[in-house]
């Protein structure tokens, strides 16, 4: 698939992206991961997670951190990030349940030149997962630098 | 190992924890990681990665955020969270590089109660990701619902 590559120069405050890929989230890939980084019941076992605050098998915060990362990578519009700086706000409104379908739109709030980089600038934006019910699932502001545009050598 | 297990009513303010746990991160894991949720070059290729802001092969932040959860579920001092609210402020203040080895701290910010559950109470803590030059790597602050201690049958 033909990815859209987003430089600084592209970024306009206000601006919105989301691509048509989706996400979907299996029973597996939610014991897996938490199995290995984050192996609490509710994360790991139908039964505990069922009598949860979740209300059923639900991902961890570090694999739900990850998606939002891999739609950044290929979801089909790619920021052309040099670097994060820092992540704010990220806010765990929905649980993301087995079986759940996501998708990720992307919205800038500023963006200023960097002090210490020629090469890129630094930018702001929001991003939020949102379920296959239309719902919120979760939302978080990203810094990053951002690559300016090559020029043509 | 055995765990300790900090209940809400355990939480003081201003309390620090931090276990003998270290977590060494090889190139294979940042790598692996990486391929699967964050594949940019200086996550992926030791020479893109020798040009880039990191001057060598970086933890993407996704495997950084799970080596903090990592950490809460394995680092022998074990928060008995129900449900993880929201992180703030977490900021990559260093390269998380091939070969660093990790140690963990928490400081405890507050605690209060929850309105809609009996049991169990908010808490916000400070976490931070050391690397083996004694450097602050990343923070984060955490807000979480954490269990109250069960009462004895």
């Amino acid at each position: 698939m033909d990815v859209e590559k987003i430089y600084f120069e592209d970024i306009v405050e206000g601006m919105e992206i989301s691509g048509p890929v989706r996400y979907e989230v299996t029973k597996d890939e939610i014991v897996a991961f938490a199995a290995r980084w984050d192996p609490r019941p509710f994360h790991l076992d139908e039964e505990a997670a069922a009598s949860s605050v979740f209300g059923g098998l639900a991902a961890c915060s570090a694999h739900i951190f990850s998606i939002f990362s891999w739609f950044a990578a290929r979801g089909g519009v790619r920021i052309e990030v040099l670097s994060a700086l820092g992540f704010d706000g990220m806010r765990m409104q929905r649980p993301v349940l087995a079986g759940d379908v996501l998708s990720c739109t992307t919205k800038f709030i500023d963006k200023r030149e960097s002090q210490s980089r020629a090469n890129g600038g630094i930018a702001r934006y929001h991003r939020t997962l949102v379920n296959q019910h239309g719902q919120v699932a979760c939302s978080l502001t990203v810094a990053s630098i951002v690559e300016k545009r090559p020029r043509p050598e």
